[in-house]
């Protein structure tokens, strides 16, 4: 609106200049209403290049750049084992917090961070998450709307590479935050439990490990029972081989156009990789700040819709399945297409989340509560899958 | 080969001239190694168009049908709760035995109807079931050849208008053998255990009844878990909205091209219709004999192969997905196709299997025993279901 003063951007303070945040970037480059103004990561080179392109203060300890006074937000996007005392140490700073899944490895941790984000009178927000994308959410509220009547049943499946991309050792352990089922179900869970709208009651899962040189689990297959009566029977195989990119039109997860004619290439390059550091080493040289990192540079024009596979989402009178530019609706009647137009700015969403979050203008969907919800369908789907029973949750 | 005599054609003889029978007549049409020779049914009108078609001897009662001099083989179509009183009396009168699935309802009909046909020294052959189709045969030797090293999981689904066919009542009533479980999963469960090539251990299975004026169940997922540590997830959606052709191709269960814009079809046929009994009658009046009924006439061309919808074999160097006109293979190093070319004869693989059985030339795969083993499965999705919890199997 003419006159209307444009509010100043929101400051982020970084803490990992890893994967996650280059994931992130396109959407910080892009996004006018967020600024970048500090950041933390023990790697040298990555806070020399933060420097260079953002000018901003950057630290080795995340425990300084929570202090950093510029900080309005921080977010934590450092490996998986780190989540909990990086969000206590934001918190305890009086920091809101902008949480990469998976939000922790156990359910104590997850509990501590709510509570300390409470104390603190912070926001704790979880993602980027594939549940933020536009596609779920709009399924999400057709699904509210009862206009189909009562949720029956919820399809996913994700086939994908997800296995042989380069790593650090300790994504290959469980233990450690790795697996498929801490890195993959973070998604897959959030997005059918965001779509149900109703309470996770049981889990049962099975588990895949099945190539002893990338020791965690690369597939899972899992049903998963809601306090309504609804079921959902999800599925990822992460080995590298059919691709379900092929039944959402060859859009990859980021949204973008796949090449089918590019088969096999993750699994190429690992096989020319001949150690463990090689591989650790290949990751970080491609990770920011790194020799062979480029830069997404500003998307510039509206792009698809980023996904996480085929979902189908049965409703008594009808199916709703999310696609990377609309929604395929089966109705009683008739089949019809919603299409959806992908903002310029990737993720957008999040900020969306976060912004009104933050002004207090809407409430959050993200939240810590409802991350833990998400971790404790995790943990249930590793235990499930150990013990050969259900596990009932609590909290989801 | 010139000279070499044509075996004189294996004379059938038909109990129950209904769906079952008229979706294996264009084998029957087309396969010079079979006849017709008799058939019994409690429908006058069935009875006069077999004679009319055939002009073999027909009769009212079962009974009669075994006794029939001329019949080698009894092919059993009947309703699915006369299953095992009919296989008795065609073992009891010496003759081998087509038998449509499911095989029964129960173990201990199964456990006598394999007793009786072993007594009698006659072959009992289960079938038709989409596990004879070419492409998951293919499939199954790729597994069993080792060279893409162990099973690791499959994945199945099928997304139909199963439920809004027009259906007796009974067929809408599980104890009496409707519903999903007895009449897909028979499929789903079957073909599964085909690829894996291994003891079936373990069901976990949740199911959907969602239609009060259809009140059997339409849906199910299961999780099933495999001697050699593979497992399966398997799910079907009968309720006739998303349909899993458009991943197949949009070619059809019976190998047929589909429209898409035919969508709710079904749904649409059957709201026009006021009464249970009227749905009867609809059914009858397609039915072989009825006033609407249409030959399907002989197949003059090759088609496609039949399915059973998107199925995802995955082994530990490659993925295999079967399709209607051949398989998909994704082995690490590269993604190929291999085609297969249908037989004139839709189902002829059926009739192999027939012969081969019979002349002793080769041991059938779909015996009995075997076809007990996916009764088991099919009972334990039921019970999985009704008792929230796993359950193990003995015989499969």
């Amino acid at each position: 609106m003419a006159g209307a003063p444009t509010p100043a951007p929101l400051k982020i303070g970084v803490i990992g200049l890893g994967r996650a945040f280059t994931l992130m970037l396109p959407t910080f480059l892009a996004d006018a209403r967020i600024a970048l103004a500090a950041a933390s990561d023990p790697r040298d080179a990555a806070r020399r290049q933060f420097t260079a392109d953002f000018g901003g203060p950057t630290y080795a300890d995340a425990a300084e750049l929570v202090q950093d006074a510029s900080v309005e937000v921080v977010y934590i996007a450092s490996p998986h084992q780190h989540h909990m005392r990086h969000t206590l140490q934001a918190a305890a700073a009086g920091k809101h917090v902008l949480l990469e899944k998976p939000m922790a490895l156990s359910l104590a941790d997850c509990d501590a961070m709510i509570a300390a984000c409470r104390a603190a009178g912070v926001h704790l927000i979880v993602g980027h998450c594939h549940s933020f994308d536009t596609p779920y959410l709009r399924a999400r509220d057709l699904v509210a709307s009862g206009q189909f009547g009562r949720l029956t049943m919820i399809q996913a499946q994700n086939y994908t590479d997800y296995l042989y991309r380069p790593r650090r050792p300790e994504e290959l352990v469980t233990a450690e935050g790795g697996g498929a089922v801490f890195s993959q179900a973070a998604h897959q869970v959030d997005i059918v439990r965001l779509l149900a709208g109703q309470r996770l009651e049981r889990v049962r899962c099975a588990l895949g490990n099945w190539d002893p040189a990338r020791p965690t689990e690369g597939a899972y297959s899992a049903l998963l029972w809601f306090e309504g009566g609804a079921y959902a029977s999800i599925s990822y195989n992460g080995y590298g081989h059919f691709n379900t990119d092929e039944w959402m039109g060859w859009i990859g997860e980021m949204g973008d156009s796949k090449n089918p004619s590019a088969y096999g290439a993750a699994r190429r390059r690992l096989q020319a990789i001949e150690s463990a550091q090689q591989e650790a080493s290949l990751k970080a040289a491609r990770t920011y700040g790194g020799p062979d990192y480029v830069s997404p540079g500003i998307a510039r024009e509206p792009r698809l819709f980023q996904h996480f596979g085929p979902i189908i989402v049965s409703c008594e009178h009808g199916d709703i399945r999310p696609m990377p530019h609309g929604l395929e609706v089966y109705a009683d009647e008739r089949h019809t297409f919603l299409p959806l137009e992908a903002s310029a700015v990737p993720r957008a969403e999040v900020i969306d989340e976060l912004l009104g979050a933050v002004s207090g203008s809407r409430p959050p969907i993200h939240t810590g509560e409802w991350a833990r919800g998400t971790t404790e369908a995790c943990l249930a789907m590793l235990e499930s899958h150990r013990t050969r029973q259900d596990v009932a949750l609590r909290h989801t």
